[in-house]
Formats: C-alpha cells, sequence, structure tokens
C-alpha cells in the first residue's frame, strides 16, 4: 500500500515534533510536507526546529525544508498543531483549498459544525463534516481532538456515561509543563512550585467534556446534560496530567461495575486495530498510590488512560485519580488517531 | 515577665525543628527540654538532630542534651510532634503526669473529650479539657491542632461558614513534601512526578474539617452538618500545600460577600495580639495565577492562610484555590498558637 | 542625609527587579528613574515589569512610570542590569551624559579603561575612571561588576592570592537558572536535567578572575599571572551557584593557613560599613555536606560567598566547595557595593 | 542452548531491580534465585521489593520466593548488589561455595588479587582470579565493576589512555539521585538543591581508574601512573551522572586525534557482540549543549558513555563533559558485562 502523503502545520513546536515522532514508522501516512513560522520558513527542519523530543529527529525529517504555512504545494492531508489565533486564520484557508485539517488547535473545536472527536468514544460526529461549507466547495474539511487536559477525563468518563449516565463531574488537574509547549513554563516560575491557573483551561475542559459526551443531532452537536466542574493546576512534571475527579451517575453502580465498565471499553480503533490505538484505551491499576506520571504516563505507548483510586465519595457517588499523556493522547496521538479514523471511513481519498 | 519552661516530644523531627525556630525568641515561652527516640537520647541535640531548617539551631539549644521520652523531669507545659503510634501511648502519659499537652499528632484528634482547635476559629472547644480525666487527676490535658492540609482549608471555610452556612465542601490538595517529615519522600518517588495519595489524610480531612467547625455540645463536638470529600496528592514542593476547593453555601452569597468574608475574618489572637498571630488569617490575592508557594507560602511569617481565584462553580456555588505553610501554620506554629490561646485564658498556670 | 536619586535601566529583568528589592530601604540612594525597553515604555510599573521576587513590589516603585531609555531625564546615578548587546550601546551613551553608569553588564568589563571591580579585592581598580574619556568630557564613567559566576569564585580566591599568590586555578560550576534571566531556561530544559553549557560563561569566568586579581597599571590593569580553566554547568536551583574549585598556590600553605586567610579576609566595605557590606565577605562551613543552596545561599543577606570540603587535591595544592547567590552578590549587590564605594570615595558627587 | 541460572543478591534494590530487568529477555542467564535482607526473606519478589523501575516486574520474578542471603540452595553464578559492609562478609561466603561472584559492591575492587574489569578496558584483568584462594579450593571467585561514577569516566579515558598517556585527570561529577539506592536521598535534600557531598565517592573514583587502566603485573595490577583528582556532587536528576573533565596527556594530541580515538574505541564486547553491549561504547555529539540526562542517558540501552564539549583547557590539555547511566553501565549492566565476558571465556561453565 503507498502511504499518504501528510503534511504538519506548526511543525517545530513540541507537538509538532510529536507529529513527526509519531509518523516515523507509521504504516499509513508519510510527512511529505512541514510548514512553520516565517522565522522557519526555507530552513531545513534540524535547523529550524529546537528538537526535544528523546528520540532524535527521523532522518527523512531532518533535512526536509520548512515551507510557508500556505495550501499551495501543501498536501491534501494536513495534522495542525499551531496556536488558536494562529489556528483560526488559517485552517479554514487550508480546509478551502480542499485539505482535511486534522486539528489539534483549540479554535474551531466548539464551532457547530466541526466535529470534536475521539475514536474510542464519540466516532459518529466525524459525520459532521458533511455539513462544513468547506466540504461542499471543495471537499476540504476540518476535524479536531480535544485539549489535553478533557482527553484523558472523557476516556475515563465514556464508560461511566454510556453505561450509568453522568449527572455530575468534578475535576482537578496536575498539568505537566510540556503541555505550555516550548520554551512554555518558565523553569523560575515552576521549580519548587505550583501553578493554580492555566488560561482558558477550565473553560475548555468544561466545555469540550460535555461536547464529546454529547449527541449528535442533524448539524450539530448536543452537549450532554451533565454538570461538570473543573480546575486547573500546572505542577513540575514533564509529561502527563494527573487528575482527582468525583461523579455522581443517575444510574448507582458499584465498584465492581464502574471497574467492569472501564475493562470492557474499547472502540472502533481497537476492533479494527488502528495503528496508533492502544489495546486498551482505559486501564486501571490497583496498587494504592497509583496512577503515577513516573511509572505510567508511556503505557500504551502514551495512548491509554490510567485510572486508579477508585473509591466512594462523600459528596458524590464516586472519585477517582487518572492520568493521561498530554502530548501524546493528548494531542498528537489523539490527531492520529482521528486520522486513522478518517482513513478508514474513506474521508482521506 | 518570667517564660515559661516548655518541653518538645520529638524534637528532632521536622516539626520538633520548627517548634525549636518557632519558639528561638518567642516573648512567653523559651525551650527548656528536649526529648526523641531512644536512639537520641543523652546526645547533644545538635548532634542527635538532622537539622534541616534555613536558619541555624539556636546556640541555646544546640548544646541541650535530649531526655528519655517520659515525663519525669519534663516542664509542665509539653509540644508533641510524635508520630500517631507513639503519639497514642505517650501523649496520655504526659497529660496523666499533669502536664499540658499542646498537640500536633493525629492520635487523639478525633477523641470525644480532646479539643481540636484553631483560636481563630473554635476556642471555645478548649472547654472540653474539662471533661478530661487526667485534668481531674492531675490537672494534665491534652490540646490537638489539626492535620497540615485541614489547617489551610478551615481557615478559608470558617469565614464561609459563620455567615453562608457550608453545605458541601470538596477539596483536592497538592502537598508539600515537608509534610512527610524527615528523611520522608524519597527524592526517586517526587522528582518529576506527582503521588496520588497520602496515608490516611483524606480521612483526616474529612473529619477534622467538621469538627473543627462544629459546635461544642456539652462534653463533646456536634460535627458540622456539611458533606465534605478530599482528595489528596504529593507535589514535589518542599513547603506549602496548595488545594484546590468547591464550595456551597446555604444562604447564597456574592462574590463581593466572600470577598468581605474574608477581609472581615479575624480572632481572639488578633484581637489580643498573641505573638504567633498572624495579622491576617486569611488574605486573598487577585492576580489570577495566585496564590503559589514560591510567593506566598511564606506570608504573615507562615501563620496566614493565602485565598485566591474565587469564581463561581458550575456544579456547587464557588470555587477557589488557597494555600498553607504545613509546618509552620500546619504543624509548629498551630500549637504555638494553641499554647497562646490556653496561656492567655489562664491554663498554662 | 539626603538621598542620592538613581536610575535602574533594565529594570523590568530579574536583576532590575532585584535593585529594586535593595534599595528600598537604601539609606544613601533611592529609585528615582526606570527604563526598560520600548515595550515597557510609559507603562506603570507594576504593569510592565512580571515580578518574580518573594518580596511584594515597593509601593514607591509600583506606581513609577517606566522611561525610554535615553540620558534626558535620568538622574546621574544609573545601575545598568543590560543585556550585553544593549548595554554596548547604552552604557556608553549615558557615561557620555555625565552619569554614573555601575553597571552589571558584561558589555565594558574587558574594557581597557573600565574598571572591574570587587570592594574587598580590587578597590583601586576604581581609578581607572579616570582614564575614560566620558570622565574628561562630561564627568560621567562606567564601572563594572564580574559576571555572576567569577563573583563567588573570586571572592574565594582573593585571600589566597593575597597570601600565598595562586599559581592555578581550576573551577567547575553548578549555576542556578534565575542566572539566565526570565523566562530564561525553560522548564522542559532543565527539570531532571543538567545542561553542561551557558554560552560565554566559561570565557567570562576565565579573563574576569584574572583581571578582577590582577595589578591596576598606569591606564590598565595587568591580569593576573595564573592559569585559570572554567567548565559552567546548569542545574535545576533557583538561585545560587556552587563551584568545584582545585587551586595550586606558589607559596604552600597548610590548610589551616587557607582556613585562617578567609576568616581574617575583609576589605573596605566591612571596615567602613557599608550598608550593602556582609560582615563576612567568606564565611567556612565546617560540615563535610555544605555548601548547600538550600541553606546556605541567603547567608549574608546573599552578599557572603560560603565556602566548605577543603581537603588536599591529588593534583594541585587544594581543592574546595563554594557558594555564591548570583543575582545578589552576583549581579545587583555587586552594583550596589561598587556604588558605594563610590560614593565613600566621593565620585557619585 | 539451556540458560545459566543466576542468583541475585540484594535483588529488593535499585540495583537489584536493574539486574532482574535486564535479565528478563536476556539469551545466555535466567533469574533463578533472589536474595536479599531477612526482613525479605520468604516472601514472594512484588511483595518484598517496592518496584521503582518503568517497566513492570518480569511475571517470572513476581511470584519468586526471596531467600536468604547463604549459599545453600543458590545457583553458581551470582550478581551481587549489596551494601559494601555487607558484601565484605557475605561475598567471601559466596565465592568459597564455589559461586561466581560478579559483584556490583565497592567492598573487595581494590583487593590485590580481585579483578576490577570493564571488558572493554580490561579484560586481561579477569586472570586475576586464578590468584585467589577461593578459586583454588572450590572453583569459586570475585570479579567486580567500578564504582557508577568511575565507569563512564574510565569508558571516556581509556581511548585517550591507550592512544596519548594520561598525564593527569581531573573530574567534578553531578549524580542523579538513583546512585544513592532507594530511599535514597531525601527530596527535602535535593529538590532545588545541590549536595556538594558523596560518602566514599570521591576515593573511590580516584583508585578505581587508576586501577582500570592500570597494568596486570602477576599476581596484581599496577595502578596506572597518572594523578587524579576527583570532586563529586549530587543534583536533582533521576538517572545519568553528568562529568566535567579536564585531561593532560603525555602524547600532544589534536582534538581530531581525540576523536578518532573514541570514534575508534571498541573491544571484546562489540566484537563479539555480547548481548548486553552496546554497539557504541563511547559516543561523541557535537552539539554545543550536550550531552544531558534527559536526552542522552538511554542511549545504547543506558551502556553507552556519551562525551561531549571537547575544547582545550587553559590548564590541562583537554576539557570535556561525559554522560553515563548509573544504574545501568554504572552497575547493573556493567556486571552482566563482566558475566558476558566471563562466559565467553568459559569461566562459568
Amino acid at each position: 500500500m503507498k502511504k499518504i502523503p501528510v503534511g504538519i502545520l506548526g511543525a517545530t513546536g513540541i507537538v509538532g515534533q510529536r507529529f513527526i515522532q509519531m509518523l516515523e514508522s507509521h504504516p499509513w501516512f508519510e510527512v511529505a510536507w512541514l510548514a512553520a513560522s516565517d522565522r522557519s520558513e526555507g530552513r531545513e527542519y534540524s535547523d529550524a526546529a529546537r528538537w526535544r523530543l528523546k528520540t532524535p529527529i527521523p532522518a527523512s525529517v531532518a533535512k526536509m525544508r520548512v515551507s510557508a504555512a500556505a495550501p499551495s504545494g501543501a498536501p491534501k492531508v494536513i495534522f495542525a498543531a499551531l496556536d488558536a489565533s494562529i489556528a483560526a486564520e488559517l485552517e479554514p484557508r487550508f480546509a478551502e483549498a480542499g485539505c482535511a485539517v486534522i486539528s489539534n488547535s483549540s479554535a474551531l473545536r466548539m464551532a457547530k459544525d466541526v466535529p470534536l472527536v475521539i475514536p474510542e468514544v464519540n466516532p459518529d460526529h466525524v459525520k459532521l463534516i458533511e455539513c462544513q461549507s468547506w466540504r461542499r466547495k471543495s471537499k476540504g474539511f476540518v476535524v479536531t481532538n480535544s485539549n489535553c487536559s478533557a482527553m484523558g477525563l472523557v476516556l475515563a468518563l465514556a464508560p461511566l456515561h454510556k453505561k450509568f449516565e453522568l449527572e455530575t463531574v468534578m475535576a482537578v488537574t496536575m498539568q505537566a509543563v510540556s503541555g505550555a509547549g516550548y520554551p512554555g513554563v518558565a523553569s523560575l516560575d515552576i521549580l519548587g512550585n505550583v501553578i493554580p491557573y492555566i488560561a482558558k483551561e477550565e473553560e475548555k475542559m468544561e466545555e469540550e467534556t460535555r461536547k464529546l459526551l454529547g449527541t449528535l443531532n442533524g448539524a450539530g452537536v448536543t452537549l450532554a446534560p451533565f454538570k461538570m466542574s473543573a480546575q486547573c493546576n500546572r505542577v513540575a512534571v514533564e509529561d502527563g496530567h494527573t487528575e482527582s475527579v468525583s461523579v455522581k451517575l443517575k444510574k448507582k453502580a458499584q465498584a465492581t461495575d464502574i471497574l467492569a465498565a472501564w475493562e470492557e471499553f474499547s472502540g472502533i480503533p481497537q476492533e479494527q486495530k488502528f495503528p496508533t490505538a492502544p489495546e486498551v484505551p482505559v486501564r486501571y491499576v490497583s496498587a494504592s498510590d497509583r496512577p503515577q506520571p513516573r511509572f505510567d504516563v508511556e503505557f500504551g505507548g502514551g495512548m491509554t488512560t490510567t485510572v486508579g483510586r477508585l473509591r466512594s465519595c462523600p459528596v458524590l457517588d464516586w472519585k477517582f485519580t487518572l492520568l493521561s499523556h498530554n502530548t501524546i493522547r493528548g494531542a498528537a496521538g489523539a490527531a492520529l488517531l482521528n486520522a486513522e479514523l478518517l482513513k478508514s471511513q474513506g474521508y482521506l481519498e
């Protein structure tokens, strides 16, 4: 099978780097085009990017020239890892030019006709593509994945919502510094410290969670009707968002029911064995002091959400801790899994 | 005025060290006796203790011999900073021998006739002393302060409970490593990591908060009737517990009402200008990304709880972040303020 | 005594902030003027600066407007905390306009007629001022202090050089992140890491050390004739540069001789009791595992160099560890002490 | 080929864990026996050990019972990861009982008839085994590998010593916390800190380096005749010792000669393709700010020493930075490579 050439918008940032790393030996896609800000244009990638990952830059990418961030010359499948303000301008332009824009940016996530998708959770939402005006004009479209802090949460909540219906969700996050990109968080701000604020993060978590667990409804998504409150903190961790969560369920459930819901949870990526799909999308660890970023963040290649410490909550019904890799499942891996879903459904032809 | 001689049980630990540091130039009390485990007995304090504070060991204490942890020879006022299992055995023995035991341990906090006290919050609870059998026999008694994670929370909640009555409280903590004593948390466990578990901490927070805000009721305390849920995490911070809190109030309040409640909050320590009392027990900071351990933990000499980020909660009514120094206001400073309350009320004569 | 009004060039950076903090209650100087980059011009200081120190912005400074970085309107005494490239352009302009420029920048440190001064070490070098063309034209001049990594080293070396003459010096540094300014070192670069490189730092250490310990020689300084090699590393420490040093001496010395040299070391700042002078410029700690940033960096208000672990070196003669506060003694405090020296010698009238 | 059953003394510690991890799919050896302190005896390994590695406990080991640390019942090949004081007593006992003791402990490293070996560097030293009295009595023997801080240094020095002869070596280390075992370094001691002292580490580096690079001389080793000085520091890094090194060579060499010496360096493990051998024992990275633990410590499976920043030294001839994984190449991997050498030479039959 010939691989589909893909482009990366925002290729020099931390998430752009993860895209390149995860695409290095991808069986379906190959990196054919890289774009970044004007400053990088025309330079070799290895020179333009300040590579921050532990594996080296793939040789095939290192010498690639960085293109201007414009559709002319770009392949038809584009992974976008742009700041929201830039994405708001560029993503529509690429979609209009006929590109499948698979975006990690927040710019269009909540737009009525833009699907916000996790393949294990709401694969049917991709149909919203057909409502996009770009699609009608040029066959182009935009599909998005969620914020990194919403991602792990929704994977842990989806099995519960499906079986027992969520009534209330409260989540407090302890987020890794890689979530802020590079250079991102200054070392003087985080060494020995906690920063109890991440701009717009709580709003994103609260609305994206309800769209992801919402119901496709003609040309839009009806948000899931539960109440949701988030508090977001930054901690001195490199990769991996930890979250302390409490939930109230409409249908009462025992601990064993909840554990079973997580264990049984699986979706199209697992059934169809997508290249980037983890075998286990949600894993429960029984040790009393887990999950921890140090031990659990790489599980499932960084695509699994690890849950632990399930116990009853004196206020709502249940509380637990979850951990999710923020730049893999929470960003590049999420978009890649979306691309695999789109490919399997014939949207990338 | 002649200073009251005091003893310290558990003098070599981190909290014992804080007692010594805070008592160095205390106008009412002076360290006259130190006790620790058998291993330390008979040694000079500077030799027995692995001093971990930034100020040096006070010269008057450095050369003091560490005594056996038994009442004979001990002064009548004892600060206790012992592990719970040892406290359970030793504290009653000192009380029985006629000592005023001002304890930071969890062993007796929830005992029916033992006051759990924050002088700004529930000073009347000290009267429970009169119900203690030790008191009747030997004039000795035990008074306790709360767990370090409950302390900051209760200081922030008390003004709200008093004015608007709490209905529900949810708190997620990000706790400093000094809370685990020394050597305490291994560096391999916390560098670049979060540990989502601290043994018995959530149970202590949930019950102590309700006892501290409860009502003195003859020979006991009726727990405050609100619902309370806690989740406790350890982070790579040296000093200062940060907490993400949500509350539901019986009487509806505007943000300005809540800010006013915090601002007006004050108690006996402030009125009577106790030596260890902070001018401001609860301080609100308006910057969007505060409080932070790095900037706020030392405020008020480590005796002030700093609150920030008040905003409405989509699930309960209000959410906010608080920060409290865990070994000062959350341990040694708490006991010292209790001692000052007891002294001012004639219990230490 | 009326205080001398001073200005700060580069007032919003980390060193600029330290100047403001250290000048808050200075008996001789008061902040009258602040300048920073164009971006900050015209804004209130508290709005323009991202304040990173633990004490709050002094009230008198918080509301001050940031001026353009040009001599017109500036006071006659200027503390400069500028990047080297900007300093190279601005410092001469202020000197030419008649200002006493007391600079922390590296731009002019090695210029033939610019004194590089530590008041305890080479106060006579200030006389080079008289060779400056600015001085002759407008009475203005430039005086500099050393790089933060050279500062602690030279304070520890000066007593040895004076008594025993240095023949060879080798130093390996472990430098704090605050030395790189703010935002400076990205958290992703330093959490759990060591960076074995700081641009131009080794060159600065090697040449500045020899100029500081050199001999005033008419219109210039003859570099001290010892050999010097430096290796500079960045570590995850907030404040405080630790250095592992080995030295060879021309006149053989016993350990007790060296300890005595450090203990006796003192200079004009101590004799004349300059406001910013530490009582003890070089302190030796005998504990086997000290100095450490955690315990020793604030000693002497951050103006003392702490030395420890003196032991014989199988290659050179002696080895030891030193610690120096990089933004106090290594930057703002150094300049301030230079200003106090200049004032005491009548150069600021 | 049937695998050789091996035992691990000190199986529950950090190095014991690394042995188990590295032996999990080893083609020549299999874990058949585990021993640890009395406290662990009789318990299942997964229960006795506080597993601190990121990969899970191999299933075959998890359920194994921990044996008493005595030779009866132990296999004939023993990896020892014991504290020096215990090793001094136990290792001779196992050797006397006929075991091949392949030790990571410092107890016997400098003993006259005990080989201290790095297979790429001094494989001929294993012949010292024949001088051991144990060998004659029972066929048992002891072979040791070096301290973790000497290991990376010697790998970088060996190619230089062979070609250009070392005259002087100075090394300053910045060592990871895993080198102190578990719980090892307390978090309160290392967060935001540097500890400029590791007990006995400098002495070990200085003498082991010279034994490893020394010459087999009948029944002993003549130490290499160069002068060597070490200074050892602990930093907040999880795995990987970084070292700033300066060397003086007898035969003058250009930078290209040195780079070539490193590049060409190879030994028996590479020639015979030992299972644990890295393809490249010494790798040079040309980026100006490398090696760094974050990026380089896992290279070659943690068995490669990475060198960088070669530049001339104003005091000696050359200076450079090196990085070595302290619990892999510096401990368990070192012993394993020694075992592979012994096996290939017929000593384990």
